[in-house]
């Protein structure tokens, strides 16, 4: 599974802190630390509150770039801010996100043809989040479509099926589950998936526990990545398990320790 | 997830030597022990090396319906010793285990639809366990058309993919989980699904990592039930955690407290 490590957001503080001082300290440490963990993207995300998201990200990207190889995942509901981002990655990136609305899709896979960027699409509308799979599919194949006619190869998309917190929208874990299987049906090749891990279990106890539980679940319906925290070693422990069930590792009896040493 | 408590079996030293001496204390023990740690059947097993597995199978289901209302497993490969244990069974309980071997069905389903007890069928034959998940669905049904002509419902069956460890075996990993979302196609109602969770990882560094991570996984691909340690805390933790995900419970903030005391 390819995790997208989470941690470098203007929505924690440290980053947040960070961007408003222009210090680097906290993004490159945040950066190394996901990358030493196994992270195989690094998600950034200039955070809500920033005044000038446009340099932000700019900064960000640059910042991150200096002590990581890996590549970054834009994350951004400010189409600019991430177009600025897209300029300064040494190497292709991967959008996030587009849903499934027509100028947003225009602006998205415009930006992501021109780049070679890969690019994070969420199952909703201007309606919001559907409550079954069958309408969350329809909407990956429009997008699918959509990202076609920009000759944007199917795999070059993450299909985001859009988990919600299992406290108060239960009744979506079903549907996210089969949604991921269905995916893999609408094109060939198929559309890769990814999730917001952490989504699942906001305001929940035990956080962590539904979070990997969650993840290894989906991997078995087809899950290929996730937005996570790449430092929740039992996370990475249960990932690397769950790669052992599915065969896509050798077994040997330091799996979950090789895990951490390599990409993907 | 029904919970079938793997312990009161001789193939563990302190129930051999039990039932070497007909002295109950260790099987009362795992009896209540596994009861209140959420099992909802208990495994008998009198183990390989018992000489006279008949009246220990008796011995053994006498003690335990001593001390458990829970209903029991009855586990031998020697069919006069379940029906022995049938015959003093205060409860329906259910017969562990029938591959798809002609005179081997006779006789369990023979004794089945007498005493009315479920059976766990063994997705095998003659010619050993199946690599692919399409020959272990059309022994899946050949064991359900079996017990249709005794007059079992399908529903009574818990079919047993057969897992094998993922350290000599890793490529049946997928094809299980294939097999168990295609049993629930062969009948309606459909068959019942079941595991011996500990095989998966038979031999391997991190067993319980292994065994947590495959439950949950089989789980979101329609498995009903495992025999497995109820003991294990993770486990158990993982199970409930899954039955949230898939709303089967609902959600609390002591779900995973509240999962222990009560059944199924």
């Amino acid at each position: 599974m390819i995790i997208i490590g989470e941690r470098i957001n203007g929505m924690f503080k440290d980053i947040a802190q960070a961007i408003k001082d222009r210090n680097p300290a906290a993004v490159e440490e945040w950066a190394r630390k996901q990358e030493y963990n196994g992270a195989h993207y690094l998600d950034i995300n200039v955070g809500p509150s920033s005044s000038e998201p446009v340099e932000a990200m700019k900064w960000l990207v640059e910042v991150t770039q200096n002590v990581s190889n890996l590549p970054l995942c834009l994350d951004s509901t400010k189409y600019d801010a991430i177009e600025a981002g897209l300029k300064v990655c040494k190497q292709p990136a991967m959008i996030n996100s587009v849903p499934a609305e027509a100028a947003k899709m225009e602006r998205v896979f415009t930006m992501a043809a021109e780049y070679g960027a890969e690019v994070i699409c969420l199952a909703m509308n201007e309606e919001g989040i559907p409550k079954d799979a069958d309408s969350r599919v329809a909407l990956a194949a429009e997008l699918v479509a959509n990202a076609d006619a920009y000759g944007i190869s199917p795999d070059m998309l993450y299909i985001d099926p859009l988990a919600l917190p299992c406290n108060v929208a239960q009744d979506h874990g079903p549907e996210v589950m089969r949604t991921l299987r269905e995916i893999k049906l609408i094109s060939d090749p198929a559309p890769k998936t990814t999730v917001g891990l952490s989504n699942i279990s906001q305001g929940t106890k035990n956080r962590e526990l539904l979070n990997r539980t969650f993840a290894v679940m989906a991997m078995s319906n087809g899950l290929d990545s996730a937005i996570a925290d790449a430092c929740d070693d039992e996370l990475m422990a249960a990932v690397a398990s769950a790669r052992i069930i599915l065969n896509m590792d050798i077994y040997c009896d330091s799996y979950v320790d090789v895990f951490k040493q390599r990409n993907r």
